[in-house]
């Protein structure tokens, strides 16, 4: 930590500053330099709250963080990058695992919504044909207002499990609260923490417990340090494996739902050894940009896509105007699967 | 509903619309411009997912809404602005109600976190010896990682309910998940939802049940209509004692933590019946803005101030940097009265 | 400006860092922490460029800049507060002149663009009544869309001088480009800069030399540090009467036109001498928002305020939207000097 | 253009509205809802002040446009993509044209800032080596700061066309004032104009009168939809050879210097026929992030890359921060080249 003062802060501001640092059994290093003096504060381990207390004493102008927030999620203590295997539970036999973080890219795809047996199974065929691994699909859904449709609870999660049992792909699904985590946890293989969840850190440490994968979207207005903070609270219940997912922060353009910060892919991969996804649905909001999203994202190196696709986009319950079509979807792919060659990835086949 | 349509949209894409129109009961009016034609939608009750069905058929640029989103939180069907009378449970004898929403405008200070019996006594003392009538202080604190002071939990409560029971401050403290929504109602005056739950609509449900006022902050990213939306969540379960506080969002700025809206106020005041108060604390994040921002807050028509101060900033375990001391605030209300009449109000005697 | 060596860094890429400080002959001064070394760098000058080339080195982490770029605007070197005087140019015998950044607030109002001599009479001639001392008016309007109106030119230069003339009140209007300067300064009493020009620095070089206050609007998405500096650029040219307008930034909120930063004022009293201003008008973008957002910026400390101001705003040829009639304006100023006088400020008689 | 009337709006408010239309020569169509009435105007021209002037009448809603902004800048009237041909002025004899638009992707390189004869020979001579077709390098700089290097002016524009000369690349440097378009396009063959002047209109006219085609780089927080308006000054000026190039937004993620908004690419190819480039150096601020985000952008859809390659980032004058060396460049152009093939394009050869 170093505590920089303000131009000619006088010599008792600065005794003040070393006798607080020395206070917490840590040592001050004077450098007085033309304009200013700094302090570096050197030893371990650092109070929570001394940035703050620092902050505030006469004469303090800044005071900069040196070490790194990051424990569990960062480089420094875990040099490898994370590969998250997953078996879908109950999934005929034979099923291949589905590997994120390999060489191969995910992807996980359905419709924002379970509807009915039907919608579910007919998109679950389908994407899979299409060469996703991951069945996505919300039992329980957040809505901005109370009076749209809220999911269909543990009745969805049952169609997601019968789907699954079908097609061998593994489900990922949204669990809300607390409460739901074992409910939920009985029947999904992924946990999917939404974007307004995203600091609900109750709901975090519970699913660190859960023993299971889980995917954590980025709020939308969560800085890229802020949301790896937030798979910290997952790993650090003893649960390695936490993958990202990006689906757009908001900004003042209003072209598109949400922006898709796809620097997001490169600078998570500099800072965390965790797999990074992208979903272009939320992102875009638009169905016409679904696609160069996609691309660009497993251009710019991400593990995996998640999309939105649902039978009959134009009857969707929710999210409808995002959703590709089940052959829009198809046509995707193999696009998607020339721009992973390009950069030295491939779809599990 | 008004459905724009693309220059040339060919007959058919027209009919499209129409007929979809018409098969969830309602009626189409046409309107031919000279380089648009509009489809006005007209009858009840709309779909809540009519609006994206309709965005995505071919030709149709795009589909603007007309009827309000705001039922309960709406001027529409509650033209008598919102006033919440609190009765600080076991406070001494005599002890007033505090109101909200009227003449009078609040002040809530203490805190950010409880820390201790002694910490918190004398802040209620001091802030309520300078003109608060409410004393906030955290029990459960969400904070960005997990290695950082949490709260002290039950007990925090129990030193709150103590201060009360001696000042006769009513108060507020916040509730992070539905789980706590039974223990920390059996101890607080108001409930107080943070900006990270904003959204956590399971939590607003049970707040919204549990018979109580409710204070939502506003979230970093939030719109001002999904902050209403956010507290109609609550209303939907029967509880009409809410107010909104502003508490800055997140913009580029990085000057101070956050970027206080304050035009927020008048914002919601147009848009809604409920209370709207201001957080200088969280909005500047350094203390020496707090000032201004009260004042400003005031100025703009705000029902009231929460105000973070604490005995000893520079050793406080939370948000030191953002706190007054308690003799700033009391040096700071004689300058909020002055607005306060300034502008036709007062503070409580 | 000190250099944060990443975990580990070996030697080799501490000696890079350390020759490449001493090879433009500075010191360097090491601090080796458990997790990260640092080093400081002492002496002056430091070359504009040196943060860049050691941000690049290997290992390095982080350079931050410890000394203050403000160097006349800043208050390291200039101790006292600026305040601008401004005698109205032709203006009748015995005007008393215009001060900006005393104890007094100033008021400027009047028209987005002058469009007619009745029309900019008739308002400079109201607005004096209320209080106000500069008369505002555009002669060259820049537009969104090149199909707009924008401006009566040279012509609306005449109207606001002989407004001028009349009522005694000094002028103030934007310049677009530096080859305009010479013509608008033949009129006006001081240079606007708007805020699509805020970073258009040989606009401020022009004016910096014009020998006339100048008035710099803050640009959508500027930094307030980044604000300062353009003033940086007008007083490098010995022109010491700068002053500051924050007038909305932009954010994701649409329910303002902006969003109105009113922390501004307090941010840029710390770090600056120079005298700060608020436009509520284009904060808000909508008349009804005008009034709370004036008293906001006068409670939190502001030197004054520019507010829009029409005889006929809904036929106004551009801003009417956020224009006040004569008679709202005239209602507004006491409230306004009601604040003041809440701040220890007042208006002028 | 539709305007939508408040609840329980009186007949009078409603009257006034049909007359201020009929006023202006148009026709008023009205819809009566069961919760809102809103009138359709249907006719032509319409006023460019109309919007506003009945979005202030009393019971006034909203105002939404319903006709397109667009008009030589859109698909309404110009259904063909523009494609843009440049023949390098002066260059060797047989040196083919650069073609912008069509199925190749043309890539731009070079240093931030021309510095010396040997450091843009050098850079020319590699960039075009590794695959570019033009060479970028600022003669004129705009800087945050009034200390920092500005560039070289003429001698700069004299070195670049003395790399034209040799090489047979196509040049592109920045035009920062209109007096300086006479100069300036005496040399290079692209005109740019940086994000900071995107909103400078008499510049834009400037360049739009001179003949020759023109880069527009986005606002750091302009809306597409602003930023192809100013596409259109430069057009109604007669010139339809117009770029647009996406730089990054500001946004309040730190990570990056700014936001490369890669939606962009498919938002403004639904708006408009221009071709969309990226610029993926100042949108990431930091080197370690641009073949990511050069890749993200050919893989939306771009017809086009602005790289900063500089023969040795750690020493240049400007933006070495963000600079590639020639030979991360050398390294990064077959991965273009990979994946542009991946979606259907190449680079020329």
């Amino acid at each position: 930590m170093i505590v920089i003062m303000g131009h000619g802060a006088p010599r008792e501001q600065l005794d003040a500053v070393v006798e607080r640092v020395r206070a917490v059994g840590l040592q001050a290093h004077l450098i007085e330099g033309e304009e200013r003096t700094i302090v570096g504060v050197v030893g371990t381990p650092l109070p929570p709250s001394l940035q703050e207390n620092l902050e505030i004493l006469p004469g303090v102008v800044e005071v900069v963080r040196v070490s790194t927030k990051f424990k569990l999620t960062g480089w420094d203590f875990h040099p490898t990058k994370t590969i998250i295997t997953i078996n879908p539970k109950d999934a005929p036999a034979g099923t291949p695992p589905v590997v994120i973080g390999g060489e191969q890219i995910v992807l996980m795809a359905g419709p924002c919504s379970v509807e009915s047996e039907e919608q579910l199974l007919t998109s679950a065929r389908a994407v899979k044909a299409a060469g996703a691994t991951l069945l996505r699909g919300g039992a329980y859904k957040p809505r901005t207002s109370p009076y749209e449709f809220r999911g269909l609870g543990e009745r969805g999660l049952q169609i997601l499990a019968q789907a699954r049992e079908e097609t061998g792909l593994a489900i990922i699904t949204e669990v809300m609260t607390p409460a739901d985590v074992e409910l939920v946890g009985r029947y999904t293989d992924v946990f999917q923490i939404g974007a307004r969840n995203s600091q609900n850190y109750l709901l975090l440490e519970e699913v660190g417990k859960a023993g299971k994968p889980v995917m954590l979207k980025r709020g939308l207005s969560m800085l890229i340090e802020e949301w790896i903070l937030a798979a910290e609270y997952v790993m650090a219940q003893g649960n390695p494996d936490v993958m990202l997912c990006e689906r757009g922060i908001r900004t003042y353009e209003t072209a598109t739902r949400n922006t898709l910060d796809v620097s997001a892919v490169p600078v998570v991969q500099k800072l965390s050894h965790l797999p990074v996804l992208i979903d272009p649905s939320h992102a875009a909001g638009k169905r016409a940009f679904v696609g160069a999203l996609s691309l660009a994202g497993i251009a710019a190196g991400a593990d995996g896509l998640m999309i939105e696709a649902h039978p009959s986009p134009d009857h969707a319950l929710s999210d409808g105007a995002q959703s590709l079509s089940l052959s829009e979807f198809a046509e995707l792919t193999p696009r998607i699967a020339a721009v992973a060659a390009a950069v030295g990835k491939s779809l599990p086949i």
